[in-house]
């Protein structure tokens, strides 16, 4: 067993031991999902202050609406949902390359059978030059897709990895 | 401004006035990502262990290992994680439901332009009807491929939202 799994083992003793929210409902209790990034060094519960069994966080790289599309629509039409927080973060890894950079590592670490499966699985890293920016577009591809009704509320943010702010963008 | 969007100015107060890690670096920093669901009754850090800084956190609906390849690539071949902690959940929403069913509801809610858009942007909602059986899948299909290298460690976990407890699967 690796160190990490011994970590998960260790920890599911100690938090089952004092846990006592076993009976949550399915369904979130605020009617809200949080879409942010994958990146380490965020804790969305602590940093935007979701309390156990309030909202679903979905969580991919870079925070992309685009990926996410599939989990937010089973949030909202299957689990109903009402709002959505997203946010994006400084100094993330999706502002420092470019498709063709990470198809040239995949390439190089894993060569060119990955590169053929990358290319059918993975069409786009979705990387992206501008943080605000990338907000924005996020929040314009939710608001003009049909998939998400008007009724839903939505708002852009930016969490700082510095000094642990959420800043609203749009 | 909702009440949710209030809560996220107010928690942004809090957190940062105490907050002292803002000079962690982006790769994670013990090199490994955890693959869970958005499920509101989750909090990944308390549940799992994981210290700010330490591992990439995604999440989408049912801890999907296909949907979430594009953020597994970038994790490992982008900030150099070498382990997969995949958790599926007891009580998972992805359980529930058919394809065809959330299409159902799709079309009853938003109409055919929706389906339309939904076939074209998400055209498997991936629910599965077996949750020991999921998580032995998604670890296959990680196993399996070529953008995975075989020196990447996986294991596959069920967490229980009735006890806290995470238990390993393979």
């Amino acid at each position: 067993m690796s160190a990490i799994q011994k970590n998960v083992e260790a920890t599911s003793e100690s938090y089952s031991a004092s846990f006592t929210q076993g009976d949550l409902a399915l369904p979130p209790a605020k009617k809200y999902l949080v879409l942010t990034c994958m990146d380490a060094r965020i804790d969305p519960a602590r940093a935007f202050g979701i309390e156990l069994g309030d909202a679903h966080v979905i969580r991919n790289a870079g925070a992309s609406a685009v990926d996410a599309l599939r989990s937010i629509v089973i949030s909202e039409q299957l689990l109903g949902t009402t709002e959505i927080v997203l946010v994006k973060h400084t100094g993330c890894g999706m502002l420092t390359f470019k498709n063709e950079d990470a198809v040239g590592i995949v390439q190089k670490n894993l060569g060119a059978e990955a590169v053929s499966e990358l290319h059918q699985k993975v069409p786009d890293f979705l990387p992206f030059p501008k943080l605000e920016k990338a907000v924005e577009d996020d929040v314009k591809f939710l608001k003009a897709s049909k998939l998400v009704p008007g009724s839903v509320t939505i708002s852009g943010w930016v969490y700082e990895v510095e000094t642990g702010k959420t800043r609203r963008v749009v």
